[in-house]
C-alpha cells in the first residue's frame, strides 16, 4: 500500500453522520432553516442544535436568528470553509470507495 | 427532495472513521494483524483496541490472539455481518456523493 489510508483524510468534525448531513444539505443552498434541517434528518432539537453549535464553532456554518410573520425562524448557511472542508470530506470519501472497489493487491 | 437523506443511512458503529478504516482494511485480506492497522491507520495501541472492541461487540470483526515464533499477535477478521454493514455504509456513501455532485433543484 503507498500513501495514507483514505479514511486518514476524514475530519470528524464533519464527517459525523449528522454533521455531514447539515453540511451536506446546506451546500446544496443559499441557506436552510432548522426545521426544514430536524425534519429532513430526523433529529429532535436538541441533537440539531448541539451539532450546528459544533459546526458554528469550526467555523464551517454560520447561524442568523429572524422571524417570519411573527414566528422565530433559525437560518443555517454553509460557510467558504465550510464548502472547502466537505469538498475535502468528499474527496475521501471518494477515495474510500475507489479502494474498497479496487482493493490493493 | 424524495426520500429519506443518505446520511440517515449511516450507523455510526461502522462509519466512525477508525473503524470505518479498520472495516475496510479486513475486508481487503482474510485477516489483519494488529500492528499493520496500527501503522496503517496510524493510531495508537490502545485507542485501536478501543475501536476494535466496539466492532467486536457489535459482531463485525472477530479477534484471535497468538504467536507468531515467540511474538504474542492478534489478528482482526472481519465476519459475514461485517461485510455487509460494511456494504450498506459503502452504499449510503455513494448515495450521498451522487447527490453532492447532483443536488436536487
Amino acid at each position: 500500500m503507498t500513501g495514507p489510508h483514505p479514511t486518514s483524510g476524514l475530519d470528524d468534525v464533519v464527517h459525523q453522520r449528522h454533521r455531514l448531513g447539515i453540511l451536506t444539505i446546506a451546500a446544496e443552498a443559499k441557506r436552510v432553516e432548522f426545521g426544514y434541517l430536524r425534519s429532513t434528518l430526523d433529529l429532535t432539537a436538541g441533537n440539531l442544535s448541539r451539532h450546528i453549535s459544533v459546526l458554528e464553532e469550526a467555523g464551517l456554518v454560520e447561524v442568523d436568528k429572524g422571524y417570519d410573520g411573527r414566528r422565530p425562524k433559525t437560518w443555517v448557511s454553509i460557510t467558504g470553509p465550510g464548502r472547502t472542508a466537505l469538498a475535502e470530506e468528499m474527496a475521501a470519501l471518494r477515495a474510500l470507495l475507489t479502494r474498497h472497489e479496487n482493493p490493493p493487491s
